[in-house]
């Protein structure tokens, strides 16, 4: 099976008006994901942002619950928040996969949106795609108001949205992220 | 189809010392479930606790988003905090579903740890459940360190959880309520 990461985008995503901007860390989602990642057996949760006092920010709070006492009071708080790591760009995690895996990762996008075209992935295609090939993916979940188009256009495939029928569709990006990551490694049977 | 409920239950919990406490609202878990709820079609997502702070910490910052500004500004966040209703105890959420549906309803606790016995309830079996029957169900999710033993006791039945076999099983109550709700309600096809 093709390992499975993820990457929370903070650069490039879009705004309420749409403009790209680069988004503020919010800690709960690294948390939230450190844990959604460590129960799924996904390898690493990239945590992506440019911002230099956010990439000390995150530092601080990883170092706190992997070496400090959050760790040591909290053991499985410190299993979840070492899958975390840190990069400036999508490139650096490109190549952190590629040099974990021997080669760079297919790059599926995700949003709330339904985008249209050949791009489009089922998930039950993509829990196929998983099951049956040996290289890795890279799964992109966009902060603020979601992933800048350049992303889109960077992606290998885009995973259909969790509800694309719905009259709304407004999770935070750490409940999205859980249904995505059960939806495509989950067993469905308690397993 | 019978309506699903949600109750977040702030008492009687347990501590990490398996003590029943009562424990203090989260309110990234209001929006969260609030979306999740809005989201899904779940018409209501019950608050519960007896603590009278706690109530008024939760009546402000729902009021925020559904009568102040909060809400003018995020039309989106009003719909989804609009479905949270505060009660002082489980037996107040009983009697808010008779209320709408005409009937109490069937509970079902959830939890982290395997609970073996007839009350178990895998999800295949209670979408299907969810399906056929017009009765309503009150799922109750817990917070802290989880459900005290008492609610297990008085809970029709008691859903599987979610990643049994996993040497790991420590999501946010956010996250893992996410899963179930997708995995109860949810096409799993975009739709």
């Amino acid at each position: 099976m093709g390992n499975l990461y993820l990457a929370l985008i903070h650069y490039p995503v879009l705004n309420r008006h749409g403009d790209v901007i680069a988004s503020a860390i919010t800690t709960i989602d690294l948390h939230d994901l450190g844990r959604v990642a460590r129960t799924y057996g996904v390898p690493a949760c990239y945590i992506v942002t440019p911002l230099e006092d956010q990439l000390d920010l995150a530092t601080r709070l990883i170092a706190h619950w992997t070496e400090g006492i959050g760790g040591q009071l909290h053991p499985t708080r410190r299993e979840a928040l070492e899958l975390l790591v840190l990069v400036r760009s999508l490139e650096e995690a490109m190549s952190d996969i590629k040099g974990r895996e021997g080669e760079f990762p297919e790059i599926w996008a995700t949003s709330a949106k339904r985008k249209n075209g050949e791009k489009l992935l089922a998930y039950e295609e993509a829990r196929i795609r998983l099951k049956n090939r040996s290289y890795p993916v890279l799964m992109l979940l966009g902060t603020a108001w979601g992933l800048a188009p350049e992303l889109f256009d960077r992606a290998h495939r885009i995973l259909e949205p969790i509800r694309a029928n719905s009259l709304y569709n407004h999770l935070s990006v750490r409940c999205a992220a859980a249904i995505m990551i059960d939806r495509l490694l989950g067993d469905n049977d308690g397993s």
